[in-house]
């Protein structure tokens, strides 16, 4: 990216919610080379007046679906929505595509919604840097609501939806999902439950399920206690319900100054990765690739460990910094 | 962990296949610190007499009942089989536990059999790490076989299985997995396919759609071309033609150099595996922590970006080593 191409106009762009300036922008920051940490620098002061929510959940729980409706009740309030689907590698989690497919349809030709899907294939490590990064953009450019979608399968998807301010995780009645989030901590990172799709058998057995299960844990809640919503997200049921909660968690993180704790939490988490990050760049460089590929050979000669190549490695490349 | 844990005797037991020690082994290395490179450095000499099989697949598909009864036909030939299998985080691939239960009645009292379940949940990145140098103390351990097992979501996940010198993928018959897995790249990952439950409707049909994209693909294989297997692996159905497989393209590496080729690329990457888990111990110790924590308030105030934190604590870095 040139320099031109940062320039005040552009920025300027941003700020108003300007369509193209924003693609680019993300663009710029999926690129994550230098210019995505300039751009991010310039307009970090801007960060932080969109409200953050985190959708999670199994494939084909209806989590995009969930998103969508969501989306038109705010944008009925006249609030502007970016969405940030993360489409895991995973090949058995499909729905992607068609998700995809309807929301265009649907929501994508409002202007004030922006949707950006990303893989996380071939992005290990840098997937929740990226959303992150992304979702400062759309905050930049004056979306009210951020939904970060990821589904609830592997830890760095997990780590996406838990850098919001609400996280929702949602579940369907089928399959003992509720038995199971609790074994993989999803309990930790939900501040309510959606029971989509309740319609179907199995409804109430499994909120009853859930609810015994948030009881156990009660005292690990301090002072909230997740709820429990029931929706059938493709016939707009339970969607208002679901907005409702997302305000009272809302009004509880501002009254009890909590949602500042959130925002730290998720900022260190940021400056780890984006540290990591750069540190990966500075050891994989050039000379540290060669010094990689020149020792190869005596480990499958089999006379050093990776581990003793690994202590060489690590001793050049702290003489070189 | 003791000096005297390490001493020779130690390794002696290991070497012997003394279930105890190797039971003690996986343990250090699992826990990841210092005394864990030094077993590891002193055993290496002894990697890489063992075949490492990878096996990955979605939920469902019945990679630990193949596992099984493979590890049978193993055992039946006399040979002494290591099994890795990695429990996703994720709260919806079920089965584990079952799997566990059935694995351990089945085949964990035989003494030519060794079992280990590992857990990625709270272990970002340094999974495959783990359950690689879990495999090298099996392969000292003297085990013919080992089997690494993984569910095939997740990027780290799809790593473990890739990292073997043959890699199956399983497949079911219904849901469309065919086209998914080519999808998320699990056809370059493949060295044979098996669609598992194949009495199942649908079967025939999915065998024919995997068969027409590895004849779109045909190109992209240099002269291994992958072979799609038909099991029912809960009636002990196609186990030994997944066996023949095996032996087939162990025969192909062999004879072709590749072997060589694979194992190469693959302690490429536990390389800069172990090389980034150390840095990342250096960059977070005590002082480390200390810096992040003390300039969160400057970004939370909104006066730096976490990129600027993250140039602080990286130019910290450097002047300290």
């Amino acid at each position: 990216m040139k320099e031109d191409q940062l320039n005040n106009l552009f920025i300027e762009k941003l700020l108003k919610n300007d369509r193209r300036a924003v693609a680019r922008s993300i663009s710029i920051v999926e690129s994550n080379n230098s210019s995505s940490s300039e751009l991010l620098k310039s307009v970090y002061a801007n960060v932080g007046k969109a409200y953050r929510i985190g959708i999670t959940g199994p494939p084909g729980a209806g989590k995009s679906t969930i998103t969508n409706q969501l989306t038109k009740l705010f944008r009925k309030q006249n609030k502007k929505v970016g969405i940030i689907a993360v489409d895991p590698s995973s090949p058995f989690t499909g729905g992607a595509l068609l998700g995809d497919r309807i929301r265009m349809t649907e929501i994508g030709q409002d202007s004030g919604v922006f949707i950006r899907s990303m893989a996380t294939r071939g992005s290990v490590g840098g997937l929740s840097k990226k959303a992150n990064d992304a979702a400062d953009i759309l905050d930049v450019a004056g979306f009210d609501y951020i939904i970060l979608e990821t589904v609830g399968v592997g830890q760095s998807e997990l780590d996406i939806a838990k850098a919001a301010d609400t996280t929702i995780v949602i579940l369907v009645p089928e399959s003992g999902d509720a038995v199971q989030a609790m074994k993989a901590g999803l309990m930790e990172i939900a501040d309510f439950f959606v029971v989509n799709k309740s319609d179907r058998p199995g409804a109430e057995q499994a909120i009853s399920a859930l609810n015994t299960i948030l009881i156990m844990k009660e005292h690990n809640f301090n002072s909230w206690m997740p709820n429990i919503i029931s929706s059938v997200a493709s016939e707009n049921m339970g969607i208002k319900e679901i907005a409702d909660e997302i305000k009272r968690h809302k009004n509880f993180l501002e009254s009890s100054n909590k949602l500042l704790e959130r925002r730290e939490f998720r900022i260190k988490a940021r400056i780890k990765e984006i540290v990591e990050d750069k540190i990966r760049d500075l050891l994989w460089n050039e000379s540290g690739k060669n010094s990689l590929n020149s020792s190869l050979e005596k480990v499958v000669l089999g006379s050093l460990s990776p581990y003793h190549i690994a202590d060489e490695i690590i001793d050049n490349f702290k003489n070189q910094l």
